[in-house]
C-alpha cells in the first residue's frame, strides 16, 4: 500500500522529516510519501495561512491519485483542504483533527486538546461542533510555541505535559489529543511525562500516526467517501491556476 | 461611505453587472464599487472553486482596506475567504449567507434557501449547523440552473418561485432565502410570483441587498469583528502569492 | 424614514432621555419618536415587570403602525412582546436582544453579556439557547445596578469595564454585549476603559443604537417578519384592554 | 390538599366546566377550585391572547397563594405566566405543557402533539426546544378547531383520531399528547378511537389530568420552583394594575 | 394501589430499610413492597455492577406484574434495566434519575447532582444529555462515599450540605437532586444545613420519594410507556435464564 | 496481533461462521478467533436480548485479555456491553456502531443505516444522538428479516438494495451502513446492486469489517480507552456470577 502525506508547507526540511516521522506509523508493506507545496506557506497557523496552502495541497492531492497511491493524508490540524481534495480525487483523503477527534470522543469521556498557539483555540472548538463532539471537549490549551519551533522536542514534551496535567485537574479532561502534527511521535513521552505526575490512566492521542492507520483502514477495505457528497466540480474556466 | 463587492469570478462582465445590481440597495451617500479576481474561477459552484478564488478574494479585501473603502461585502453565499479575510483587515467584512440565515431566523419560525444546484445543498446545512439555526431550516431547494446561466431571468424567477411554492406546501417554510448572490434584485419579482400562487404571507430575502445594508450598519457604528476572535496572522515566508 | 421607541416604562424622564440616547443613531434623514407606557413598570427587571409591560407595549406597537411609522424598537433587553407585537403589525418590531446577540455571533468566536442585576442572568442564557448561540456565550456578568440607577453614568462605565475585563481574563470573551438598553451610549467609553486595562481587540455592542440600524435596514429593502410565523390574532372577546 | 384551576379566560361556562373536567383527575381528599380571569381574553390562540391574560392571570395565582391553595395549575398550553407566576409565589405553579411534553419523552421515542389551529404549530416546537425534547417531537399536528367549539365532543374526537392516526403513520409517532387543555377528559375516547384503527400501542397524554396529578405530587413533597431561579420582583412603581 | 420497588442489590437488610424508606412518600392507601435481588452485586457503583444486576431487575419486574402491582420502581440512579423492563410489561416502570433529572430542569434554571464516587460523574453527564437537560446541568459533585457506609446519616449530610454549597456558589446551581437512592429520607436535613449556611432559596430532590409519586400519578391515571417504542421481545432460544 | 470477536449468541453454527466471516477482513498476520455466550440469547433483537447477553459478554471480554489478545469487538451493533467491558479491561474492546456511525459521519453528508426489524430503529437514533451524529442520520431502515434468517443472502441483499435505493431517493442519504453485524460480508454486493440501479456514489459500510480494521489500529498504536473514564469497578460481593 502506498501513503502520500501532503505537508503543507515550503519548509524544505520537512519533506525528510516527515518521512522520518510518519514512517514509523506505517504497517510493514506500507509506503509512505510526502510532498511539500510549491506554492504556500512555511506554516499554517491562521486562516490565512490555509487559504494560501489550500490549492496547492488540493493540486498535491490530484497528483497522489494520479501517481496510484492509495490514500492522502493532509499533514495539518486544520484539515484544510479536505472537502474540495475529496471533490478532485476517489481515493480516501484523511483528514487528522477530524478522525483523532472522533476516535478521542469514542475513547474517553471528555478529553482536551493540546495545541500549539492561542490563536488556534476557536479553530478546536469550531471543529468540535461540527463534527458533534463539542460535549466531549473539555478544553484546549495552547503551549504558546510556534509551529517553526516545534524541532526543540525536549521544550516540546515538557510544555505538553504541563499543560495535559492542567487539562486533567482543572478541565477534567480524560485523554489528551495532540493539536498540532507537528507533534507527531512525543505521545509516549508525554504519557511517561504524566505517570511522573502521578497520572497513569490518560492516554494521548498522536493524531498524525492514527491518519496513518485510518489511511491503511480505508484503503484495506475499499472504502472512501461518499460522490454524492463530495461530487467532481462542474468544468470552468479558472485563471492562474 | 464606501462599500467594496469582491465578486469572486474572472468573468468580466460581473464588474458592471455587479455595479448595477448592488447599487440600488445602497442609501444615498453609499459609493459601490467591485472588483473581480485576477486569479480564480468563472463562477464558485463548488468547493473546489472556492479553494481556487480565495487567495485573491484576501488580496482583494486587503486592496479594499488600503483603498480606504468603510466595509467589504464578498459577493456569493459560501462566504468564501471570510475568515481568513477578517485576520487580515480591521475593517467590517461581510458574508452575505451569514448575514441573511441569521435574519431569516430572527423573522420567521422556519425557512428555505433556495440554490442553484443540487451540489449545494449540503453547504448551506453545514452553514445552518454552524450558525446555530439548523432547527428553523426547513429545506434547501435547487433551481438547477448553473451560476452562470442567472442571466436568464424569466426561467430563473418562473423556477425560483415553482420552488418556493413547493417549500411552503411541502416544506413548511415561512421565509424564502436566495442561496446565490447572483440572484439578486429578483426578490419583489419572486414575491410577486407567489402571490399569484396565493401566498402572500412569505417574505423573501435577497442576500445581496441585506449585505449592503448590514454593511451600512457596521460601518456607521464603528463596530467590526473581534480582532481578538481574528487576529493578523503571523510572518512567515509565504511562496508563490 | 420614521422610527417608533417603545420605552417599556412609565417613568416619565425616560422619554427625553430615549430621544437623546437613540437619535445620535439615526442617519440624517430617519426620525426617531419615543412613546412610553401609561400602563406599567417604572422599569423592567424581572418576568413579572414584564408581563404588566407587554400589554401596554403591543398597543404602542400597533399605535406607531396607525401613525405611519416605518418600523418599532422596543427598548428593553428582554424584548418584551416582540412575538405579540408582530401578529398585531405588518412593520417591522425589532427585539434588541435579538438582534444583538445574532450579531455578537457572527463577529467574535465567543462574547459576554454585561447586565443589570444577577436575577437576569438566566434570561440571557434562555436567550442565547432560543437564537441557537448557546455556544458562543462566554458569560453573564450583572454590575448590580438597578435599572433607575443607570443614570450616574461614571459609576456604570466603571463597572461595565470592571465586568469586561473579568470576562476576557476569566471567561475567554472576545466581544462583549450591553445587557440593557438603559446602557445605550457607552460603549466608545467603554472600549476606551478596555484599551487602559491593555485590552484593544474587543468590540463592545451596544443593542440600543444597533436596534436603529436594523430597523433602518428593514423598513429600507422593505423586509419584515413573516405574517406566517405571526398572523393576525383571531377576533374574540377580550374584557379590560 | 386544595389546586385552584387558573383558567385563563373570560368565559364564564368555562368556570363550571373546569371544575367538572378537572375534577375527575383528583385524588380523593383533594379539592379542586377554578377562577377565570376579570380582565382577559375568551380563550388563548395567539400570542396576543396571551399577552393580555397574564397580567391577570398572575394576580390570580398570587390571589390563590393568599387563600393557602397548595398548588396552581395555569389551565392552557401556553404556560402562559408560568415564569412571572413563579417569582410571584412560593408555591408550586404548573405549566400544563411543561409537564406533559417531559413525561411524554420519558414514555416514548417520539411523540406528536395534536392542537387546535396551524397557527399554534411553531409554539410547540419552541417548547419542545426550549425543554430539550425537540428531539423526540416527531410532529404537531392541527385539528383545526377553534378553542371555543371543542364543546362539541364528537367532532373533537373524530379529528384527534384522524390526527393521530395520521401522526403514527406519517409521523412515525408512538404517543399523543392533546395540545389544548380544553380537550380535557378525551384520552380514552381517542385511545379507544385509535384502536379501531388498529392501533393499540400508542398512549395519549391528556395534560390537563396530568397537571392535576404533578400538583399534588409537589404539594405532597413539599417541593417546588427554585426560588432562585425565579425571585421576588424588586419593589417599583407599576401603573395601571 | 401497590408499589413494587426493585432493589438492585443482594444485601439483605436493604429489604426492610427500602421499606422503612420508601413508605413514608407513599400517600394513604398506597402499598409499598421491596424486592431484592437473587443474583447481582451487593450495590450498583459501575457499569458492571449494572450489567450483573440488569438480569435479575428485569426478573424481578416481570414478576411484580405478575403479581398485579400496579408501577414498579427500580431503586437505582443508573435507571439499570429501564427499557428491557418497559419491553416486557406493560405496567408502569419508574427510573428515578430520568424522573428526577426532569422534573428538576422543569423547576431550575440550573441544577447540580451529589453522587456518590467521582467515577459516577460522566454517567450522569450522559443522562443529562440523553434527556435533552445537559444545558441545565450545573455540575455533578461526588460526597465520595460508597453506596454501603451510606447507613452513617450525620456524615452523608454533612457532605451532601458541603458540595451543595459549592455547587451553589462555584457552579452556580440553583436546585440539588440527589445522585443516589441510597440517600432517600434526607432532602429535608440538607435542605437545613443549607439555611444554617445562608441558602434559603434552594430546593432538594428526594429522586426516590418522586419517584413513588410518579408511581402514583401514572398508575392513577392509567398511562404507561408506548409499547410501540418498548414492544414485547421476540420469542427465542435464551441459555442460563 | 490476536483478535478476539465475541458473538453474543449461543447459536452454535455462528461460531464457525464468525470465523469465516470475520477472517477476510484482517491483513495478514491478525489471526481472528470467535467465541459464543455460554448464557444468553440466540440473537439480539431486543432490549432485553441484550440484558440477558451483556453478563456474558463481559466475561467473554475479560477471557480475551487473560487468553493476551490484543482487541476485542463485540459482534452486534447495539454495542452490548461496550462500557461494562471497557471498565473490566485494557485492551481496546470495539463497538461497530460506534465505530461504523461515526466513520458514517466523516465520509458522507447524511447516511442511512439499514437494519434487520421495525422495533430496532429508536435504538440507532439514540446511538446517533448520544455519538453527536444525529444531524447526519438521514434515516433508519429496516429490511425486516429476523437476524436468524440472514443467511439467506440472496434475500437480504435484495432487501438491502431495495432499501438503499429508497434511503437515497427519499431520505437523501449519500452512504449506507449495515445496521447488524449479521450483514456482514455483502457490502459489495449491495453496492453492486446501486450500480444497477443507477446509483454510482453512495458507499456501503460494513461495521463488522471496518471493526476488524479499528482493531488493528488501536492494538497497533498502543492506544485504547480511557481508564479515568472507565475505571476498573470497586471489589464486592455479586451473588449468581
Amino acid at each position: 500500500m502506498r501513503i502520500r502525506v501532503v505537508v503543507p508547507s515550503i519548509t524544505e526540511e520537512f519533506e525528510a522529516l516527515g518521512l522520518e516521522q510518519y514512517s514509523p506509523g506505517a504497517r510493514p508493506g506500507t509506503e509512505i510519501s510526502v510532498t511539500l507545496l510549491d506554492k504556500g506557506p512555511a506554516s499554517i497557523e491562521s486562516r490565512y495561512d490555509e487559504v494560501v496552502a489550500v490549492p496547492d495541497i488540493v493540486r498535491k492531492v490530484v497528483q497522489a491519485e494520479d501517481d496510484g497511491v492509495d490514500a492522502v493524508i493532509i499533514d495539518c490540524m486544520a484539515d484544510p483542504g479536505l472537502q474540495a481534495a475529496r471533490e478532485m480525487v476517489s481515493i480516501p483523503v484523511i483528514g487528522p483533527a477530524e478522525t483523532a477527534m472522533h476516535v478521542a470522543s469514542m475513547l474517553a469521556h471528555r478529553f482536551s486538546v493540546l495545541t500549539v498557539l492561542d490563536r488556534a483555540v476557536p479553530m478546536f472548538h469550531e471543529h468540535a461542533h461540527r463534527m458533534g463532539v463539542a460535549g466531549s471537549l473539555a478544553s484546549v490549551r495552547a503551549v504558546n510555541i510556534p509551529v517553526l519551533e516545534l524541532g526543540d522536542t525536549e521544550r516540546v514534551v515538557k510544555a505538553l505535559v504541563e499543560q495535559s496535567v492542567m487539562a486533567v485537574r482543572e478541565d477534567v479532561a480524560h485523554l489528551m489529543v495532540f493539536g498540532c502534527t507537528g507533534m507527531i511521535g512525543l505521545a509516549g513521552e508525554v504519557e511517561k511525562g504524566l505517570v511522573v505526575q502521578g497520572i497513569t490512566d490518560v492516554p494521548v492521542i498522536d493524531p498524525g500516526v492514527l491518519a496513518v492507520k485510518f489511511a491503511e483502514t480505508l484503503a484495506d477495505i475499499g472504502l472512501s467517501h461518499s460522490k454524492r457528497t463530495y461530487p467532481q466540480p462542474p468544468e470552468k474556466e479558472i485563471a492562474g491556476y
